[in-house]
């Protein structure tokens, strides 16, 4: 009797995670069903392919942005980001791109059938009807942290939004609120700069190919843009990846689904890295260190 | 009687902080007071110059971590670095660097009068007699966190140690806890990696060049180390800048005292940003992005 209550302990541990508890994070992955894992939405999904050849993935978060990412994906069907450029990279801040003529009416590009502005903005949403991995650990900025669709978010009483976490993107803006329109993007290159949170609309995440604007030399007027046109990278396309003729390098990402017990084993794994370099587990963990890993679909 | 206690609550306020409440960064910094700011101690900075002549500014926390910081000193003034290389670049990691050869006995370089190891560890510190400003924003990873001699900081009931923030130096080591020497040393160039803290010992913060370092190629193979020798960026030489003749650029720096009235005006303007582009103020601040700001010496 003893014994088999003790088993029935141990097996309800075990589903609760206990069992997690001693796996390191590249035993969790490599446990992971293949219905843990899911692939991008392409539709929402951006290819930026610079002039070095390079390409980024960056995938859109129409849940809380929709309006925002909408016009964003006008923007790419009419190419508007083709031959614009990365014209501003601030060490441990962000690295932003498109038109380097924006603020010049004579020599802007148009935004075609985009709007030039997204009024109201889109800093937060409701919290209500949100799905939301809640992550235990506290957060310094905001009541709750976890993520939604695979997007790193925040919320509190009512609201929720997407944390400033490395590799999120947001749409640059004046000092009017309201004066975003999506065509100007920024990535997070830095320590996760939370105080922008609700302050500016972010729309998605990069998911893949970051190294070709996180290791771009930094700006050296001021915050960060470059001093010299000839100093900027070049944008070659912005494209949907749903249409790219032929299939997108996109389509061989994955995204481990934030609501499954892998992630949530995941996550554990990260707080307490039993690794056997580790000597001091850190029992907790930080929204921004927590993201859902990204991989290639394996072949087969 | 009522209006002079207002009065005298209100002077209160004002001396507190509230005043400070409605500065601007760039307020507060343009109105710091010289003796606001400190030189760098010199005895106990690297200056690094890489292959391509970009100089990289170290200062050592030798309260934290005294014995590795001497051997780090003993190694500078062996000239152990000179004519190495940086070998590791993980993206939202770190850049290392040290002797590629290291793992290698026939051809690893001699750490000369150094140490091979510096045991014990010094992963935390007693938290006695360690002067400490304390964040009053809270942090997930730690009970307290602060600034000690212009380091990020943590603290238990008993003990004090280095955080992980960006532009953080640390000591690589092998699985075993006391395998650092400090030949091998990091720099943290992402999001903070506060899993690290008391697992590996943080011996100091570039205080300026982190751009020749953040911006360097990611390497291709397993944690980002180079896959091929010509890719590693060569280091000329590593100095200790009391010791370079006719002075050091070193010198010219100055970091912001963390034990001032300016500093903590200087968080409070971090924590609620009072710039018109601002809609909505954080209210609180994570340690790493309340670092004490660097400045080169107002001239006169």
């Amino acid at each position: 009797m003893l014994r088999s209550t003790l088993t029935a302990v141990a097996m309800a541990l075990a589903l609760i995670g206990g069992s997690a508890q001693a796996q390191t994070v590249s035993d969790v992955l490599g446990a992971a069903p293949t219905e843990a894992w899911r692939d991008l939405d392409l539709g929402n999904t951006l290819v930026m392919t610079l002039a070095n050849n390079e390409t980024v993935v960056i995938e859109l978060a129409a849940a809380f942005a929709p309006r925002t990412v909408e016009n964003i994906r006008t923007l790419a069907q009419g190419r508007f980001w083709d031959g614009l450029s990365i014209n501003r990279v601030q060490d441990n801040y962000v690295v932003q791109w498109g038109d380097p003529n924006a603020e010049n009416a004579a020599e802007a590009r148009s935004l075609g059938r985009a709007q030039t502005q997204v009024s109201p903005q889109e800093y937060w949403r409701a919290r209500r009807d949100l799905p939301f991995t809640r992550l235990r650990d506290g957060d310094v900025y905001a009541r709750e942290v976890g993520f939604s669709g695979g997007f790193p978010a925040a919320r509190n009483g009512r609201e929720a939004w997407l944390a400033h976490c490395y590799g999120m993107v947001g749409v640059g803006r004046d000092t009017a609120p309201d004066s975003g329109s999506g065509a100007e993007l920024y990535v997070v290159i830095g320590h996760a700069p939370r105080h922008l949170d609700r302050n500016i609309t972010l729309v998605g995440r990069v998911v893949a190919g970051l190294p070709a604007l996180t290791a771009l030399p930094r700006g050296g007027a001021a915050l960060g843009f470059y001093e010299r046109a000839e100093e900027r990278t070049g944008i070659r396309s912005v494209r949907l990846a749903s249409e790219i003729s032929g299939g997108s390098v996109a389509g061989q990402y994955q995204v481990l689904r934030d609501d499954t017990a892998t992630f949530q084993a995941y996550v554990e794994a990260r707080r307490n890295r039993r690794e056997p370099w580790f000597f001091q587990p850190a029992g907790r963990i930080d929204v921004c260190n927590a993201m859902p890993p990204v991989r290639v679909r394996p072949a087969g």
